[in-house]
């Protein structure tokens, strides 16, 4: 039973479940600049959020979460952004599904490969379409790197190098237990092995990963820091990462190829400019990608998708591509060996063909949240 | 027996052994820096090597290596600065002591933990000076860099990660296989472990490494690249680097600590500036020490401690300390698992105090030797 877009519609309604950090200072604004995406509705369990964000953003449809289905049927949306902690997303994504209700959900897409699966699935038998939010697979400057790495720039492409710290404040809930998808591989490591998948082009064979832990309290339930080392496979190339809950700003990669090296440094922010190094042949070209709105190009093609009946890409399968690995790296860390992974294929990947330009927003006062970091 | 320098001696005379790439590009050019310290004599067995940089050094006692002995006991010198295949610097150390001839040997300082043990052993008891020939060990960038993050500039340094890559051409000595001492950690890998070592001030207690080889006839021998992952007790820091034979020119760390950044980036380079850029709560510096000879302080610093009796730094343990972190690396890769090493402990490490600076040589011709790489 597919569930098309009405005729005639020109804007898909859209639910924001979880109205969080990620929520307030870039999903809610984004859909000034989603000209095909309409805020209909906000879910959360706080009144006072409800209140303030509803009339910031003259929203009259407020649910709570124990109001999540009146508001599926309600008919007032069509699709749900789902920004909830990442153990919570698979029960929503069921009960949008369940409901008729497409779904565009945060990343990590879930906790498990079998969520994962079971998430792909259920969006699948009730005809409604699953979209994981990668917002830099719209975004200009990674879409170049993958173009300039896959068109052979750097020659064949050997390694792949990256470094994603932050400083997470003590309560954040990224410090979650490992089995409610807290911890740094789950939260920002996700950053770096999308990345280097995409870049390739590949799938890693074999993983393997060292975690450690400095002994303080806020580390008491995950990690502080994973580094990784993953196999891909072919011609051999390898790609490592650290991201860590406990290190100063950094979120940075690097490819190295047989002809020449990209350094995209920052990488991974949406609230600053991207910047991208290029060195072929030892001569060094550096340009600098604009801070933009990564999250509206999201909601954009999302509904785009619904609307035209496309295939959502990054789909439920790119979210389990990431997912597999990071349960692999963790089982590397708890079997202090490595862990092969089994054969998958991806055969979509990014491409600038997808990239979407919307201005920055500005930051929204908070409504009884904060950063993850000070 | 120790042996001194003569009463009133006002420089240690040293033969080169070896006239490949680096003794002609950076050792031999050293000398003229090096007011301590003099060039006396050559061993090769190129006729056409010993008799042109004869000339042009103004060397006369020039050898073969089968005439090691004869120079030796010539008593025309008092030091040998080993520049040969790794695999030899056993041997030829050993050679050099039992005569009473002070020993700086090229890094790594052998091919096994083993050898180092005999070398520093055979030293010890006939009375010489053994040295490493860590170069960045006196050159102020790295120096610098060690002092920021033991004074705690960084907060608690939390990660290393590191990637070194060249391009190394079919037929050069680098290549040769592992028990001779071939490829990337051997001649590159070294100095990331070096250099984490010293920055931390601690030695790693745990390893894993993945190994990677495309499959050319130039790595038939020797593996193409590793990556590797190192353990360090107390507060569980972690390290990660990348070296490689089949990349483009890199050669550049970073240390994240809980509140700053530190990037060396060139790191390693000796025919080049080195730039340090350090970011502490959001604001960097960026300093570039320019290209400086890093071969002429090692004379000096080894001529000194000849001419003192005092104990050179880099020792020994120090080339020990780098050996046995190689060796368990490779141990990983032929066992697909990590590899404890045991305790170590070294408490003379690089500071300040031993920057020693000296202008830049410039580029001698070369003699039936070329680059690694093009």
């Amino acid at each position: 039973m597919p569930r098309p877009a009405k005729p005639g519609q020109k804007k898909i309604r859209y639910a924001v479940v979880g109205l969080g950090h990620i929520a307030q200072v870039a999903v809610l604004p984004a859909f000034a600049h989603a000209e095909n995406s309409e805020l209909a509705a906000l879910i959360s369990d706080d009144p006072e959020k409800l209140e303030k964000l509803g009339r910031r953003y003259k929203v009259k449809a407020r649910f709570s979460y124990d109001q999540f289905e009146e508001c599926l049927t309600s008919g007032e949306v069509d699709a749900v952004y789902i920004a909830l902690p990442n153990h919570l997303h698979r029960e929503y994504t069921e009960r949008a599904a369940r409901a008729g209700v497409h779904v565009l959900c945060e990343k990590p897409l879930a906790v498990t490969e079998e969520d994962c699966l079971a998430m792909i699935q259920v969006c699948e038998e009730n005809g409604v379409k699953l979209m994981v939010a990668y917002r830099l697979h719209f975004e200009e400057a990674n879409l170049k790197a993958i173009e300039l790495v896959q068109g052979g720039k750097l020659g064949d492409p050997r390694l792949f190098d990256s470094v994603f710290t932050m400083q997470v404040k003590e309560g954040d809930i990224r410090l979650n237990p490992r089995e409610l998808g807290g911890g740094p591989l789950y939260d920002i490591g996700v950053y770096c092995i999308n990345a280097v998948r995409n870049l390739y082009g590949a799938e890693p064979m074999e993983v393997m990963a060292f975690s450690a832990n400095n002994g303080e309290r806020r580390f008491q339930q995950c990690e502080e820091m994973t580094t990784a080392i993953l196999r891909f496979p072919g011609r051999e190339r390898l790609a490592s990462f650290t991201c860590s809950f406990n290190g100063a700003d950094v979120g940075t990669y690097r490819i190295v190829g047989t002809e020449g090296e990209l350094v995209m440094d920052p990488a991974y922010e949406y609230a600053e400019a991207l910047t991208q190094r290029v060195t072929i042949n030892g001569r060094t070209r550096e340009r600098t990608f604009p801070k933009r709105d990564q999250f509206a190009p999201e909601l954009i093609s999302f509904s785009e998708c619904i609307l035209t009946g496309a295939a959502p890409e990054p789909s439920g399968w790119e979210g389990y591509a990431d997912v597999r690995v990071i349960r692999a790296l963790y089982r590397s860390t708890e079997i202090g060996q490595p862990v092969a992974l089994p054969p998958f294929t991806k055969e979509d990947r990014p491409s600038l063909a997808q990239e979407i330009r919307r201005p920055a927003v500005r930051k929204p006062a908070l409504v009884k949240t904060e950063a993850p970091s000070e």
